[in-house]
């Protein structure tokens, strides 16, 4: 077996080329640079003594003692992987209970869980259209959505953010196109195109909140199925956290399918998609991201398992994250600072420049506070800002000392 | 907050049409079922009596009481989750341990771990190519490489099934295109193309293991990189487990990049890309599954680097699959059935029909063994198999009861 043998790890390579294989990466590399655009990682220790507004754990369950006791549990009893795909080895009986759970939750008829809420978005925008589909997708949509309707080979309109009359336009058009091809075809009707709207339900950088009844409504106009991100809107919006569309009266549409991911709210890992039962079918029986890819870990099932089931226990805590933002908000802007009011847990702040707002964040991480910042290219509109989440389990005497910090090392321009 | 009041979950839809916006999947499920393709899950109990040859847990690790352990002391000491993009919060001094200790062992410079293999590969191939580059992969490759390709929206030239003339040819031709842009243009040379080689370095359907040497050569003779995937082969092949590449004199090169999952031999869940430390400072600052994403989980990370050093300390875990892996091969074939020779753990054995094949597996489970099925559409040849996976953890006694079994229950055909 010539594979085993022991050798040395590195051969000579007299073929090597001047301009070898990655030498444009260094030319990338310095154009970053020069643009003081490069990231770096800041691993963090077990105990940090920051306080934290920059992670997605609004809940405060991540290291909720009856959560990582759940995780640590699920390992023991189930294994630390899954072994397969969810397909072969990889579905326990503890995923069928979280799917259970979760579906009753948000009210809908089927669950299906991923390995992430990257995984989920990518199996259901691409499982739920196809090369002839339309998808109608907001421009402030997550990457991960993005993505599912690049892989999907659809015809994507990207309409304004937030705009239902926008969607209602794509969709309609696309109708229209349809009624001319089977008028000028010979007679035969042609199936009616598949059409898609996606959309966050509440939106990453600014933590805007979709118009959801007016997307369904121009979805239904049409015959158009409406996907909805709820990563931050699962355990923050709607009755004891169940989510935005469940708050709009649209959980369990029969043409209606959620998304979210168990790392927020649920202080997890994991994505889930949610919605009638012959469509999470369809996505066990099409979706790659969900027959080629090992099962979600036991310890992050068991964990996210717990943090729901902690949620329906103590449903004030999704009130709570809503007063915890909105008192940061109201802070923040009293004190003179311009910041977007905010429909769920994120609360944006504007920063005057992307070098502005990198000084703002590193003054605030040399105060003890540690806030996300966002900056060209990863905004849409190029603005620059500082990211506040706003966990339920902040106290206030640490929201007034987060807000005191940030107003003291505002930028004075 | 109009969002927050509770309603009830399902308005009544006057305006649903007859021909609803999942008809369609109705008709697919319809075909599926008249071809008897349709997928199930079938969740396991905790303990399952099943003798399992059709998990990828390799090595035994999954439930080995040390990675178990260190699984459920990474959910007590870090959380549950890792509560954000490795960017923000998501990155914990275990990512970092993990990442030092995965590329010391395949030597390589540097690592970058993501939340699943899927994650890692789609990073390594779209963040390393992009929209002007080219890509050549093997028709054999998983769907996670296929994806990364989609996305980059790169061209894409699919090649024969390890055939490592074939790759050179194609990257020959892309060649000689950049130099007629260049004669026919205003003089001036153009940056040469960028290019891609991509290959699973051991084959998920045959088991079979990829001519790494000669599509290394072939790369090199055109200045392009090769990245190959070895979640088949970290574990198992190379000294003491290290993988494929390590095996081959090419683990270290500069323009090599390997990606594997953790959720086979490591037991665990997540992925990793392994290169030189411009290629992975390359991806932490523009691979949108890195960027976007939310970091592993860190009782995965702490299994996988559990399970890490135990195959350090144990090296003899990888010889021992192998062997269990050729035993299996030549007890089936002395019986009279039709397998390929296994370059690593898996082991696949012809069936006559997507039927036959179906019903053997079933029958197998019903004496009490569980063997993976690949039928059509998910195998690209059209010839359906038992997949078995060797364990390194499988007695003698374990094995001869498998294969009494399969003979057994083979079809007569
Ligand atoms: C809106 C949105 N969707 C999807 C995701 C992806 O979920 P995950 O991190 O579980 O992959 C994220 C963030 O990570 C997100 O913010
Ligand atoms: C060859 C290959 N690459 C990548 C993957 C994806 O890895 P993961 O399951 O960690 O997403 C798999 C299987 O799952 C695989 O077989």
């Amino acid at each position: 077996m010539p594979l085993t043998r022991p050798r040395k790890a590195r051969q000579p390579m007299p073929q090597d080329r001047p301009d070898d294989a990655f030498a444009w990466i260094d030319a990338q590399r310095e154009r970053r640079d020069r643009a003081g655009l490069v990231r770096r990682l800041s691993p963090r220790p077990a105990d940090s003594p920051l306080l934290d507004l920059a992670s997605n754990d609004y809940l405060g369950l991540a290291r909720h003692p009856e959560v990582t006791a759940a995780a640590a549990a699920a390992a023991q009893r189930w294994g630390a992987g899954s072994t397969g795909s969810r397909l072969v080895t990889g579905s326990t009986e503890l995923h069928t209970t979280l799917e259970r759970e979760l579906a009753d939750f948000c009210g809908f008829e089927a669950a299906l869980v991923f390995s992430s809420g990257y995984a989920a978005n990518l199996a259901a925008v691409s499982a739920l259209s196809g090369r002839d589909a339309l998808i109608v997708s907001d421009a402030g949509n997550h990457a991960s959505l993005i993505d599912g309707c690049r892989l999907s080979r659809a015809e994507v309109a990207v309409v304004p953010h937030a705009d239902p009359d926008a969607v209602r336009k794509a969709l309609g058009a696309a109708e229209e196109d349809t009624r001319e091809e089977a008028a000028e075809g010979a007679g035969a009707v042609p199936a009616r195109r598949r059409a898609l709207a996606v959309s966050d339900s509440v939106f990453s950088v600014d933590g805007d909140a979709a118009p959801l009844a007016a997307l369904a409504a121009a979805c239904r106009a049409h015959g158009a199925a409406l996907v909805v991100d709820e990563a931050h809107g699962l355990g923050v919006l709607g009755e004891g956290g169940r989510g935005a569309v469940h708050g709009a009266g649209l959980a369990g549409a029969p043409d209606v399918v959620v998304t979210a991911t168990l790392s927020k709210s649920l202080g997890s890992q994991g994505g889930v998609v949610l919605g009638p039962a012959r469509v999470i079918e369809h996505l066990l029986n099409t979706a790659r991201t969900f027959i080629f890819d090992t099962g979600l870990n036991p310890a992050a099932v068991g964990a996210a398992l717990a943090s729901l089931r902690l949620l329906r226990r103590e449903p004030e805590r999704a009130a709570r994250v809503r007063t915890v933002a909105m008192g940061l908000y109201g802070r923040l802007t009293a004190a003179g600072l311009t910041a977007v009011r905010p429909d769920a847990s994120v609360v944006s702040v504007r920063a005057p420049s992307p070098e502005q707002a990198v000084r703002w964040a590193a003054d605030c991480r040399a105060a003890g506070l540690l806030v996300g910042c966002f900056r060209p290219p990863s905004v849409p509109d190029g603005i620059s800002r500082l990211r506040l989440t706003a966990r339920g389990d902040l106290t206030e005497e640490q929201v007034g000392r987060a807000v005191d910090v940030i107003v003291k090392t505002a930028p004075t321009a």
